[in-house]
């Protein structure tokens, strides 16, 4: 499959494939400006395509579109290995095969798009890319808490810990925070709040989902 | 000040000034869209602020731009704690004062507004909202590390410790990875990369940084 999108400035597109090892300028200041419009644009499509999902689901499924691995899928796709620049240690060792660079250059080009012709036109691309996606990706019917524990368990690790850490309002609309740690495959401790003890912790288990699934490979 | 934009629908700014206590529906979906729009728009005003600044120092920078007490500091210079639609619990315990609740209700905003009049109408409102913020924030002279470490002494906390844990590709484009890991005021592991220990090293406790000032309030 080609980039959907014709640069006006091939020179943008060419500077979005330019690895950092390639030397200066690359393609790392754009990577970073990709990612949030890919960010935004990902997040207007789940918005559109799940008019009921909470905002905890509709991060979680971004999360699951929008990380290293799925974005190195796209770039294997649009075949982006074939026109990278890479200093000649990376190409001697494969980088235009690296999940990492593919994702980066794809995110790098998203930003070119902007540059190039605007937000529209950025838009249109991202939604072509990604619309077959958010179509295929189901919202889960588990709960957070479970999905977290089958993840963990299905990687032989200990189960999250969670903690009341405070509650607070009246009773017709307290408020519930509540901690959620695991110590493996990294530490992470992070805070949910909810209307209910349940529901706290459901938004707890989310982030940590959310951070474990948003590692880049 | 009053808030940059008139809406032609004006059920959109209520609904984006309703928070989740006061019942459904709500904020928090449009919250989840406006704070993607605000990440992509305030790095394309640091993207065109600091032409030099490396893809870490322009996330640092939009973290302590765009992050829960910064916006409710704009929250309440906008005076959004006076229009907010509370529950009766929040209203008694004084939501209209939360950092979180005002930081949430103003991201909800931008999104209301993309929706009321598209992006070029929300990207105005942001710049206009935030190219003084970017003006006034100084790209650190302290490298990455240093700031870490400074940041966790002034609390108390005990040092990071950085351990490479990968290096690869040939002596002249050679990759480094190195591990980052902090036990307090969170477990916090991260992974950094660069082309020597050193910037690898930095790599990382920018990534720890980012966490810490990412926090929610």
């Amino acid at each position: 499959m080609e980039f959907p999108y014709r640069f006006r400035d091939p020179g943008l597109a060419t500077l979005a494939l330019t690895h950092r090892s390639a030397g200066k300028p690359n393609n790392e200041r754009m990577e970073f400006l990709g990612d949030a419009l890919l960010g935004a644009l990902v997040a207007e499509l789940l918005f559109e395509a799940h008019p009921h999902a909470s905002e905890g689901e509709l991060s979680r499924l971004r999360a699951q579109l929008v990380n290293g691995q799925a974005l190195a899928v796209i770039g294997r796709e649009l075949e982006l290995g074939d026109d990278l620049k890479l200093g000649p240690g990376e190409l001697k060792s494969g980088g235009f095969r690296r999940d990492s660079i593919l994702a980066d250059a794809f995110e790098a080009l998203v930003a070119a798009v902007y540059f190039d012709d605007g937000y529209d036109a950025c838009r249109q691309v991202v939604r072509r890319l990604f619309t077959p996606r958010v179509a295929e990706i189901k919202r889960s019917s588990k709960d957070a808490k479970t999905r977290l524990q089958e993840w963990l368990q299905g990687r032989g690790l200990p189960l999250p810990i969670y903690e009341l850490t405070d509650s607070y309002g009246e009773d017709h609309a307290k408020i519930f925070d509540v901690s959620c740690t695991i110590d493996e495959p990294e530490p992470i401790r992070v805070e949910g709040r909810g209307g209910s003890r349940r529901a706290a912790e459901q938004d707890a288990a989310e982030t940590v989902l959310r951070r474990l699934l948003e590692k880049k490979s």
